[in-house]
């Protein structure tokens, strides 16, 4: 059930409340009777999502258990419309679990856009880069497990010894949105523009939202994803 | 399955996501493994109602479908937490259905709080009052009905006619949030000083959520509505 | 410094926080240095308009008074991002103010489109539409203010009496909102879909808007109020 | 102006809108006219805190410029009512500042409190502690300068890069809230449960609050800091 993502990461969906149908009904509170007739579900789905009526798609609620490394994590936590329980660092203890990039997606600054990345990085340099992160994460790990041990000493506080880890590791949480919001973490996530290790995490769900409400789905993927925004001079 | 609320309102649960469980279950990601024994459910519950850690009860959701006067729906609309779908009179013609209190519910302005009620009225002072709410409305609803009527005339837009009728008409609407917020409604609409008729509303909820999540409300419950919130200078 | 709007209504700017410049020192918070030479602010503006970058929008912050009828209040609280403090007609008397469309308003329903309006109302039609309005907003007022009257009587408690008033009267409101939701507001009420009665507020604020932020304004519309979003399958 | 905290960071304000009055103002407009009497400007706003009216202290904005260790952003971030622009770590290169506890603040784990602090460490403990962030923090951060730099080698992206960085580094970012809603962040982070390095932060704007609003935050320290809420069972 759970989608794999990253080397250790996971999404997996909790619960979900309503579907395509459960849009339409909400949507049809508006039209009250004597519109019974206007459209089937998907054609209104359509028509929603090409006016920008947003509040049908609140309708539906999604929760998911996500696994993901903590510097993904702090992309995606700036989307406020969500409920969040995340694993405390500052009660438990956290796993030597680090995202360590496969040879492909270590790739070199882009020389054009200062937000993205270029080519992959071959050679020795790709070979140090991947030593360094694993060595300095290991290295890292080894010194949080040693700070916090309470054999023969005190043991440093969890909440302190902590920040000596480097934001490749792993956290987890429980992610509870609803659809349209979802869908504005997917425009904004799946995007070219952000960064791969989240919009790996944006396609799994895409995945999961398709199965879930294809007719929705559908409309996101034609109006925002696949859509253009043209300008009134463009015009 | 619904409850019905003044004269011709309802409420009416349409879906839910979660449980005590659920509110568990998310409240316990954070504490990791090696918290196992903690608490029973009801323990770890009322320790976050306590403490006011209120995001494992943003883990429920439930979906409502209310009927309600408009006067009522204003003061209800002010809880931006939630999601809304609600009756368009642009789009359809309002019913014939106003809010007329019944005899014992005819009070007078209080005399100590500007914002509250006395007395019951009595004799002819509340037989004109009754008779002022039913005549007026069903005036102003037999001019609505004129106005938009397309018999042998254009007929007036129903987004204009419907500013004729009086703020105790019906309108209904989908309402769907979250257990904590929905608490925070609960506790400021179940309230003494809130108005009678938002009142009835919120305690016909109590009884839902009562049966939904039974450990959740009966730590709200406690540290809500029946708690007391002591300054500083007090203690 | 009010602008008018409809027939006793106005919007008045209270404070404000920020202006273009404000947006833009947002905004280069996250390039850091290195980036001074970027761009011009009204460049740099666009691009953030462009690309959906609007939380350096949400830096500039407006406290508005609004004096609206209370069916359009109805519509404009639907905007859930804002801050509110409104008349309480539970606390107070309202006064004895109701919008009552020009002439050239009076709008029939539109035949092709279920939520608007069709050609204005001419002859007895018109008449009777503007007698019905006035009379029936007249009497429900002067019962309004008997059954409130403690002369000789109780008083009906104000947040009963206040029930039999229809919804062109009027209420007034302190309304405060950042930048990019009033943004998403004006797109949404400022626009043709609108009820004219939300538009002239919507249009008498981006009056104000465009004087407090020219470069932004000037983005907006040509990037929101101009621009077309095209969908995949039209591309 | 700026408030320095812990070692690199500091909390600046950058701009507010409103003060006091301005809730009072705000406040006001609900009782309208006949009721300009009632009580002075604190007495007002120690009514409203009593009775959780919330939304006038809503109309009151304030705009701070922090800089923070990514630990106490990642909790300080939880706070969803705020607006936020971070310094970007895709776009630009981080700086070598990295918290280091003072002696006196390297505490135990507590062995009562999961989630806290008991005694300081001492000896050669503290010293290893110590040893460890110092440490660790350099050499990763001489690796994500090697790994990101473009001389003789391509350049590893940035974005990529920064996650072999510690959660101690300093970030950056500007961040806006409503009166209310900081009051809320004050009593739980400024609150003994939260960990001292947030903790001093909350002081630092406890300290600038009190300046800007002093009757709201007189009101906010007696019944929300120094008060207590007890539970049905316990009166
Ligand atoms: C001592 C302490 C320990 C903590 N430990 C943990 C932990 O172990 N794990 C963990 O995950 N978190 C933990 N937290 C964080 C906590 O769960 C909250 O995320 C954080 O305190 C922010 O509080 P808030 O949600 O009330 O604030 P805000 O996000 O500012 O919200 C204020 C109010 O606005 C409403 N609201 C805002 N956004 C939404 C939304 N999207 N949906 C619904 N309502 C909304 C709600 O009514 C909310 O109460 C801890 C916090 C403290 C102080
Ligand atoms: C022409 C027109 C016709 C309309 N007809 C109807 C109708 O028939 N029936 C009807 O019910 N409404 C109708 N509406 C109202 C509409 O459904 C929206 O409620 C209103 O436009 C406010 O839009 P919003 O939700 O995007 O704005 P805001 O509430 O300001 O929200 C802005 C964004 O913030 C986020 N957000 C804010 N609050 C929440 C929350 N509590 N939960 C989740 N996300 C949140 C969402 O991403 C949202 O898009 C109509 C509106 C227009 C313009
Ligand atoms: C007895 C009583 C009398 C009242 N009298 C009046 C009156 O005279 N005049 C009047 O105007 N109102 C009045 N109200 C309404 C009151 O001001 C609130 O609007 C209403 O109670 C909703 O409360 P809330 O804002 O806490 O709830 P929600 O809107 O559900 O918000 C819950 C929490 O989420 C956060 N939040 C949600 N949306 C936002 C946002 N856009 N910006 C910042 N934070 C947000 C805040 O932390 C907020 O406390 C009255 C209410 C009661 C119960
Ligand atoms: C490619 C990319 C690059 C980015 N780079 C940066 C960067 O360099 N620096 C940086 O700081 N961020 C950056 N971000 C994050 C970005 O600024 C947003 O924080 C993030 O995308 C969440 O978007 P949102 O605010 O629309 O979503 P949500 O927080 O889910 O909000 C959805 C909508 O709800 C409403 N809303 C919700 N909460 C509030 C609130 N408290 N007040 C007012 N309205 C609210 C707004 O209408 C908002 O548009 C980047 C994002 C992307 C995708």
């Amino acid at each position: 059930k759970a989608r794999e993502v990253l080397d250790h990461g996971f999404v997996r969906v909790i619960d979900y409340m309503g579907d395509d149908a459960a849009i339409c009904q909400a949507a049809r509170v508006s039209y009250g009777k004597g519109t019974k007739s206007v459209q089937n579900d998907e054609g209104l789905i359509r028509y929603l999502m090409r006016h920008w009526h947003s509040t049908p798609f609140e309708m539906c609620e999604v929760k998911l258990h996500v696994k993901l490394p903590v510097f993904v994590a702090r992309q995606w936590i700036r989307h406020r419309t969500a409920n969040v329980n995340e694993y405390s660092a500052r009660y438990s203890i956290l796993d030597r679990e680090f995202y360590i990039p496969r040879a492909e997606d270590l790739a070199a600054q882009s020389v054009i856009n200062n937000q993205g990345r270029g080519e992959t990085l071959t050679g020795e340099e790709a070979e140090r880069v991947l030593r360094y992160l694993k060595d300095d994460a290991g290295r890292a790990y080894d010194h949080y497990e040693e700070m916090i041990s309470d054999e023969g000493q005190q043991g440093l506080a969890r909440e302190l010894a902590r920040m000596n880890l480097p934001a490749n590791i792993y956290t987890q949480w429980y992610w509870k949105v609803d659809l349209h919001n979802l869908f504005h973490f997917l425009r904004l996530r799946a995007d070219s523009h952000a960064q791969y290790e989240i919009r790996v995490y944006a396609d799994a769900i895409c995945e999961m939202v398709k199965d879930w409400v294809p007719a929705a789905y559908g409309a996101f993927e034609d109006y925002r994803m696949g859509g253009a925004n043209l300008s009134g001079r463009q015009l």
